[in-house]
């Protein structure tokens, strides 16, 4: 039970556990509101803990469309207790950055009992102006800095914006260079369907096979919209304790954070070079290597990303990714299960909620309550990562 | 150099330092991005702590505005270096927070060096979606909670929102209930206009009379537009460092953390019972009680705010906050200054930045650099203290 470290500080901390963890499912639910969806996760949390509203002294909520103070909002309907409440918003990974924010609470000691909830609304309204003003500036950021001009479709409509046509090129580039397959990067979207459909929470619950994936409409060549994620709705609540709340609730089984790693782009840096940086320093935080995972829930949104990223986390040589999916080694029942939640893939991807679904996802599997879709190897250890738009990258260790 | 103690899990945690303070004035600014105003306050702030972009490991970014990933937009713009990077909303109080997360970033061992960024504009579009959108389910809230029908000037457009109104209600019920007199109220505005002229970061550099106070448009009875804040654009950074920090940078005359306590609303509670119960907890963990703070910055967005928080901070006895200001106990040459940097009133409110505005204010002066502004007891401790809306309350105590 070794506390978690810091990476540049390489101060110890107090140690932090998961304890608690609910889901309301992923999709599009039009007729549901923010509380609607907010509501269950935190409950299911709450249950799981076996703690009250009333014993959480520090609330973190991850969203990027739910409109200004939407933690406070969410919180007091469960009741006015006083408790802290910070809003993060970190694009595809604000979910993960609230835990960490969460996290933080409690390893510096402000407190023993912390909630993190991610929740968010992203099937109907898919680029309200707040997440849009961000898009653009971003884009044309890139452009400036690439020296092109001002992407044409600009405006305020709905179009599939970058982050497709960089997935591409980098399927296109990994293939090129290695000579991995469309089969093989085709594979990762069958394997995540495959465990999506044994996950109540997921937004598609039905196999696809890999003639499916390779039909399916094409975004940009390589990859067809089964390559991609879908735009969803959905809520993941996770409860985090010191160890002296952990004693004073009775916890068993808490699931201890042994890594909390946050970095960005550094330099010309690319994903998989943050993602390698970062898993580096939370192997070394953790004390547990690449060898030692588990399994892995990753940054999916498109199916390439699996290939890329099992790389950069160690779990393979470079350029070994894609035989490594070929090989079964990251499906449910393989040496190292990737994404057994179905991942952005086929469990979905609302944003806020993502990046603790990954974390709630751990926590059942680690502790053997994942049911239908238990990982027969019964891991002790999980990696959670995420990337978000504008180079953050976080990759956060868990044990029991 | 005691360090920074807990609230609720009482445990001590590494002591952590403000070392640097850089603004960019607050005001109408059409014409300059988010870019322009971030970019000097940042300079502005490495160049006071001596370090250079390279050696900041974590920024914290607070705004309602700006659009997702704000921070690593406006961060990369000095170079990617891979320092974390998490974006912070906690609508008025955004930026308090954002420096909170900072604190608890290097109070917790995660780093040495961090920033705190506030920036946002909020004079050309006052509520665009993202923040239209809270507003509203908020007022949904509270005319539920108070059985009253929806707002019925709903809808899009701008309009004078519940603040008014609600603050229009704590002044008279103070005049009724203490003999809290209007001139007494209006005073603060023209102790903060004073105080503004002053700093050149101000919004407004032009001290007002009393006279011009009570004859200036009339929002909600008795509340003219001069008992208000304005709105405005600007942009606020400091730099906070661990002791290890301090030692290697070799800075002089660090500004310490001492408490930095985030609460919400509790049960029927109002802004001023919270921020009572996280003052009481600030001076505790800080050590540094009430009679001992030497200066104040605290959430004036309407002139009745310092005769009540005045109270609640326990600066004088319930009821007397009116008397305060008018013996001039508050004034800038007073037993304890309250907004010596103009406050929300006459420095202005952009929301982003104005938390961390107040923090850079009590840097300046605790280590005698305010200039013309400089409060002549030369205060060796400050508290700033923030609410939004949603009921989150934020009190912070700092010194030599």
């Amino acid at each position: 039970m070794k506390p978690s470290t810091a990476t540049g500080a390489g101060v110890d901390t107090r140690a932090v556990a998961v304890v608690g963890a609910g889901l309301h499912r992923y999709g599009k639910f039009d007729e549901l509101t923010y509380h609607d969806l907010a509501q269950p996760a935190i409950r299911g949390a709450l249950e799981s803990a076996g703690v009250a509203w009333g014993d959480i002294e520090a609330g973190w909520c991850g969203h990027t469309q739910g409109g200004i103070t939407l933690g406070a909002r969410i919180f007091s309907r469960l009741g006015k207790t006083g408790l802290s409440i910070t809003n993060v918003e970190n694009a595809s990974a604000s979910g993960s950055y609230a835990f960490r924010g969460a996290w933080l609470e409690v390893a510096s000691g402000q407190c023993d009992v912390a909630i993190a909830l991610g929740v968010d609304k992203r099937s109907r309204e898919i680029s309200p102006q707040f997440v849009q003003a961000g898009i653009e500036a971003l884009e044309a950021e890139e452009a400036k800095a690439a020296g092109k001009k001002k992407s044409q479709s600009g405006g305020r409509a709905f179009r599939p914006f970058s982050p497709v046509a960089k997935f591409a090129v980098m399927a296109r580039e990994h293939m090129d260079k290695y000579g991995t397959t469309i089969d093989q990067v085709a594979q990762v979207s069958v394997k995540q369907h495959a465990n999506a459909a044994l996950n109540e929470y997921a937004q598609y619950q039905k196999p696809v096979t890999l003639e499916e994936v390779h039909e399916a409409r094409m975004l940009v060549d390589p990859l067809t919209v089964l390559h991609s994620c879908p735009f969803g709705d959905g809520a993941a609540a996770v409860i985090l304790m010191s160890e002296r709340g952990i004693e004073r609730f009775g916890i068993e089984n808490p699931v201890w954070v042994r890594a909390s790693i946050s970095q960005s782009q550094e330099g010309g840096d690319d994903l998989d070079a943050t993602t390698e940086k970062a898993a580096r320093c939370a192997y070394e935080a953790s004390g547990i290597g690449p060898d030692e995972i588990g399994m892995v829930e990753l940054h999916d949104a498109f199916t390439i990303e699996e290939i890329v990223y099992v790389e950069s986390l160690g779990l393979c040589a470079p350029g070994e990714g894609g035989k490594l999916v070929e090989s079964g080694a990251t499906a449910r029942d393989g040496r190292v299960p990737v994404n057994s939640s179905g991942g952005l893939l086929a469990m979905g991807h609302p944003f806020g909620p993502t990046g603790i679904g990954q974390i709630a996802e751990i926590f059942w599997q680690l502790r053997g309550e994942a049911g239908e879709r238990q990982i027969p190897s019964r891991p002790r250890s999980g990696l959670a990562h995420m990337v978000g738009m504008g180079g953050t990258c976080i990759v956060q260790v868990f044990s029991l």
